[in-house]
């Protein structure tokens, strides 16, 4: 048996972090459902930057720049953390450069744990699931929250994946945030979004002002794609 | 209106901390159901402190010593976190000097917020809420949860002093973590201990070996005493 685990913030993630274990990043609202359907849509690589400076940087040496702050693209940033600019040709083959302002943070923190970083999304949940089933790990599942608070939507998607280990009889939980996460994705699951509209913050979600990329990134199992962290850089694990 | 927030673990609190504000420090299981016990049979105040030694310091210059680590009464000390053992003829009129493993460290973290930092449990949590709806302050609930982590009882806790202020018309909530607590308390209420047990770390609750501690906490408004810190002290503020 192996245990699934689940953790709030950023903050608390060194509380969590352990060798050999399996870390999947999430942000839901947007960057992780970002990065996964830029996977889809055919590109080749993520590197997640902490800085837009660095973003910039890496610009100049012919990467596409990502960037997104407080919900918004960075000024002259072609890219942003919306999943629907990345169905686009232009990202074919490229690398990008991906600053956010909670995920790309959280993958970097993540990475120092010396375990497999996957990113994970409503969009290939279950691709997720069918993959970590396979591989007799310990997880942790890192909700990138909100500047360093825990967020409604990143624990929804927490409950889901938990639950979906959970009833495989391979793993067993002894941690309350992941017993807590399946309880609000046990309450929420009919339908994510009015639950999300009952119950998160009202003026963060209604300041994203973005109700076509919520209910997008709400969707499950769009894709099977999976991310994984090599070397400082995001590749496509599988397919 | 005012707001009410709830943190989740000590890490997080350097988010929520605001002067002018309220913070209701709560280790249900038990350092702070003990120290409103202590309070409801007589005790004067209490010294938080964060090492044994500080502690024992203090017990030579007069105070009782109470000491707890990992569920378990420090080695010679005479008080833990156990409620029953502060329902004692010894204690009334007395200073106590006590340390834990994870309340009196949120007390002292609390303490640097500038703000009103109250005591909380299940038996207090009528006349706590009662208190709070006088003040016109803001609110927030910090969880000391279980070595730096999240906890369910915590959580349910701030759950039920969240909807009560909440059902005022007093106080709205803008934070996910409010909220969640708040459907965590809905979900468990009719049985908090049957919840618990259904829900929360298995191993952690039974390490305990605490049935009848536990079911003692779960009690909800066994008395009214508020206790308030002053200049490093918990004195009892009402009644």
């Amino acid at each position: 048996m192996n245990s699934v685990e689940v953790c709030f913030s950023p903050l608390l993630f060194e509380e969590f972090a352990k060798p050999n274990s399996i870390v999947v990043v999430v942000d839901i609202f947007r960057a992780t459902s970002a990065i996964v359907t830029a996977f889809q849509y055919g590109a080749k690589s993520f590197i997640p930057v902490s800085t837009i400076e660095e973003a910039r940087e890496l610009a100049t040496q012919g990467f596409l720049a990502g960037g997104e702050r407080d919900g918004e693209v960075v000024a002259g940033f072609e890219f942003g953390n919306s999943p629907f600019s990345y169905m686009n040709e232009k990202i074919k083959g490229r690398e990008i450069a991906l600053t956010t302002t909670n995920g790309t943070r959280a993958i970097n923190i993540a990475e120092k744990a010396e375990a497999t970083v996957l990113i994970g999304s409503f969009l290939n949940l279950q691709a997720l699931a069918d993959y970590i089933l396979t591989q007799g790990k310990d997880v942790v599942i890192f909700c990138a929250g909100w500047k360093n608070r825990f967020n409604m939507e990143d624990s929804l998607f927490a409950g889901a994946l938990t639950n979906l280990l959970l009833t495989s009889g391979k793993f067993y939980s002894d941690c309350d945030s992941a017993n807590a996460s399946s309880l609000v994705y046990r309450t929420g699951r009919k339908n994510l979004m009015s639950f999300l509209k009952s119950c998160s913050h009202r003026k963060r979600l209604a300041h994203l002002n973005l109700e076509k990329d919520v209910a997008y990134c709400l969707q499950r199992d769009v894709t099977d794609v999976i991310p994984v962290l090599k070397d400082g850089r995001l590749v496509r694990l599988l397919p």
